[in-house]
C-alpha cells in the first residue's frame, strides 16, 4: 500500500486533479467535500500501486459524464458508485478489486476517492489518460485494444443504462446521449480492465502526481505559480486577466473560448484559449503556442488554483500554462485520438516544449 | 395450438395490422417481408392462446421504436430479436418461452413473427395495445404495474444498450433518446412477464382478431372499405382525396397533420388529422370526430388498404374511419395515459361511437 489518503493527501489531490484537468474533468472542489465526508463516515480509502494487486484483480475505472457546467449544479447523491460496481459484478460474475479514475483530471479524479471509501475498496495509482479528455474513447485503454463493454451509467435518481457497443465512437454516442437525457451529466464506468492488464494500459502513478503538484503547490515558500511550473516542468504562455468568455453547454459538452489579455511583461499580448469541456488549443495571432494532447492550465496568478472551464470569469488575474502530455499521447496512434484532427482541428500537433523553443 | 401461421395467414395478418396501426407501428409490408422469409427458412410460426403456455413462461414483448419514416428505409438485419432474447436471458437468468408482439399495429405486429421464425418460439394471441401507441409506457402492461425493467434495444449494426429506471416516464426518454442515436429507428423489448401476468395484463387475441380483419378485407365480394368497416364496427368519417400532408421526422417520432378534402356525398367538407407516429385526433371545423385512445385509420378508396402514416401522399383517394379502443384504455387509467390529454390536447376523451350519435 503507497499511502493511505488522509484529508491532507486529499486537499492536495484536488489542487493537483485541478492542474491536470486542463480546465476539465470538473471543479474538484464538489469531489473533494464528497471524497472528505466519505473519508470521514467509512475511514480512508487505501492508495495501491497496480504491481500491489492480483494479476486478475478487476479494476472498474469510474466518473463523470456529461458537461462540467452542469455537474457544479447537478450534484451526485453518493450511490452511484455502488449502483456502478454492483451492476458491473452482475456482468462480468467477477468482483471489482479496486476502482481507478478514468480521468484523473478534475474533480473525475476526486470521485472514485468517495466511492471506494463507501465501498471499503482500494484506489489504484493510476488513470485512463494523465489529465482529462472529453469524449469516452480518449484513454489509454482504447489505444491498448481494450473494450469499452459493458459500460454502465447511472444517475442521481436511480436509474441505471448499460452499452455494449460495436466500437469505442458508438459508446461516446450512446452515453453522450444517455447524459444529455439525464440532465447534462451522470456517473459511468467502462473499460473494465484486470490490474494486469492496467499495468500496460494505463497512465501509472498518476494520482502520485496529483498529490505531489498539490503539495509542490501548497508548500511553495515564494510563489505557488512558479513552484507549479517547476513542478510540471511548464511553460508560462502569458499572465495577464480574463477580457471575455464564450461559454455554450450543448450536446452534453461545453464548449467556447476565452481570451486573456496580458499584463506586466505581457502587455499589449492576447491570448485565445479554445475550449471543448478542456482547453484544447493557446493561440496568439493564430499562431499555435500548444494544443491537445498537451496540457493547458489556467492558474490564478496569486494561489496556483487551477480555474475550471466551468469558473472561468471576466476579470480573473491568470497565468497560462501549458506542459507535456504522457508519452502514449504523443504516439501516432495517440496524436490520432487525441491530437488537434481529432477535434477538427486543420493542423498537425507539435510538441509544446518545441514550441516554446521556435519563440525563444 | 391456435393455428400454423402459414404465408396466406400472414398475409391477412399484415393487412389486419395495418388497420389496428391507426396510421403507426411502421408499414406493415416490410415486417411481412421479414415474416415470409423467416417462415420458408426456418418454417411456420405456432400461434399460442395465453393459456396454453405454462404459468411462468417468459414472455417477450418486442418490436421497432422510434419513427416509422425512418423504419421504411432503415431496415432491420435479421438478428436483432435473437439479440434482444439472448440479453433478456442473461439478464432474467430464465429462457424466453414465447414472443409477443408490443403493439399488433403496423410493421410491430409482424416483426415478432419474423423473429419467432428464427428462435423457434411461439407467438402468442395478444399485445401490449390492441393497436399502436407512440410511446413506450403506453401499454396494457403499465397499467397491470408490470415493470418496464430491464428493457433491451439493440440496432442492425449490433450495438446493445439495457435500461433500468425508476418509472415508464424515464424509459421513454433514454430509449427515444438511444433511438434517435441508432439514427430514429431501433429494435427493443421492455415489460418482460410471465403468461400468467400477461392473461390479466395483454390484450388478448388480437393477433387473431388482425387475420380476421385482413381476411374479412381479402375475401369481400363487393366492397373492401364496407367488409372492414363491419368486421370493426367503425364509423366512416369521410371519403375524399388527400389534399395536404404535413410531417416532420423529429426527437425519433413523426409528427404532423394531414387534410382530407371530401368527395361525392362528403363534398365541401374538411377533415384534418393530427398524427405523432399514430393519427391522434380526427377535426372538423374545430370539432372533435374522433380521438385517442379509439383508432383512427386512413384507407384506400379501392382496396380497404390502411396507409401508414409514411406512406400518405398528396391525391390518394381514401376513406377515414374510427372505431373503438380495447375497453382497457377507456378506464380512467388508460385514458390518463392514452388519451388525448397525455398527448397535450385540452379537451376530455369521449368514446368515438357516442361522437358519432351525437352527429347524427
Amino acid at each position: 500500500m503507497k499511502r493511505l489518503l488522509d484529508s491532507q493527501s486529499l486537499r492536495a489531490l484536488a489542487r493537483g486533479c485541478a492542474v491536470l484537468g486542463a480546465g476539465g474533468g470538473g471543479d474538484p472542489y464538489l469531489g473533494l467535500l464528497q471524497a472528505l465526508q466519505a473519508t470521514e463516515d467509512f475511514g480512508p480509502v487505501s492508495l495501491v500501486d497496480l504491481t500491489e494487486l492480483p494479476d486478475d484483480s478487476l479494476i472498474m475505472p469510474c466518473g463523470g459524464i456529461g458537461a462540467p457546467t452542469v455537474s457544479i449544479e447537478k450534484i451526485e447523491n453518493g450511490d452511484e458508485g455502488n449502483r456502478l460496481r454492483d451492476q458491473l459484478e452482475l456482468l462480468t460474475r467477477r468482483r471489482v478489486g479496486a476502482l481507478m479514475a478514468a480521468e484523473i483530471g478534475g474533480s473525475n479524479g476526486m470521485l472514485p476517492v468517495a466511492w471506494a471509501a463507501r465501498m471499503g475498496l482500494p484506489l489504484a495509482d493510476a488513470d485512463g489518460m494523465g489529465r482529462a479528455f472529453p469524449e469516452v474513447p480518449q484513454v489509454t485503454m482504447h489505444l491498448a485494444g481494450i473494450s469499452p463493454s459493458p459500460a454502465v451509467m447511472t444517475d442521481e435518481r436511480g436509474n441505471l443504462a448499460v452499452f455494449q457497443t460495436v466500437s469505442g465512437q458508438w459508446m461516446e454516442r450512446l452515453e453522450r446521449a444517455a447524459a444529455v437525457e439525464f440532465g447534462g451529466a451522470a456517473s459511468s464506468t467502462e473499460y473494465t480492465l484486470t490490474a494486469a492488464q492496467a499495468r500496460e494500459a494505463t497512465v501509472r502513478n498518476s494520482v502520485s502526481l496529483a498529490i505531489r503538484i498539490g503539495e509542490a503547490v501548497i508548500n511553495a515558500r515564494t510563489s505557488p505559480v512558479d513552484a507549479l511550473i517547476a513542478e510540471v516542468s511548464g511553460h508560462q504562455l502569458i499572465t495577464g486577466k480574463i477580457m471575455d468568455v464564450e461559454r455554450r453547454t450543448t450536446s452534453g459538452f461545453v464548449r467556447g473560448s476565452v481570451v486573456i489579455e496580458g499584463l506586466g511583461a505581457d502587455i499589449g499580448r492576447l491570448l485565445r484559449l479554445e475550449l471543448q469541456n478542456e482547453n484544447l488549443v493557446a493561440l496568439e495571432r493564430g499562431r499555435v503556442l500548444a494544443s491537445v494532447p498537451d496540457l493547458i492550465s489556467i492558474l490564478d496568478n496569486e494561489t496556483a488554483e487551477a480555474i475550471a472551464t466551468e469558473r472561468i470569469a471576466y476579470g480573473q488575474r491568470v497565468t497560462v500554462i501549458a506542459f507535456a502530455c504522457d508519452p502514449v499521447w504523443r504516439t501516432p496512434e495517440g496524436i490520432d485520438l487525441t491530437g488537434p484532427r481529432a477535434f477538427g482541428y486543420d493542423f498537425d500537433y507539435t510538441p509544446v516544449e518545441e514550441l516554446a523553443d521556435a519563440r525563444d
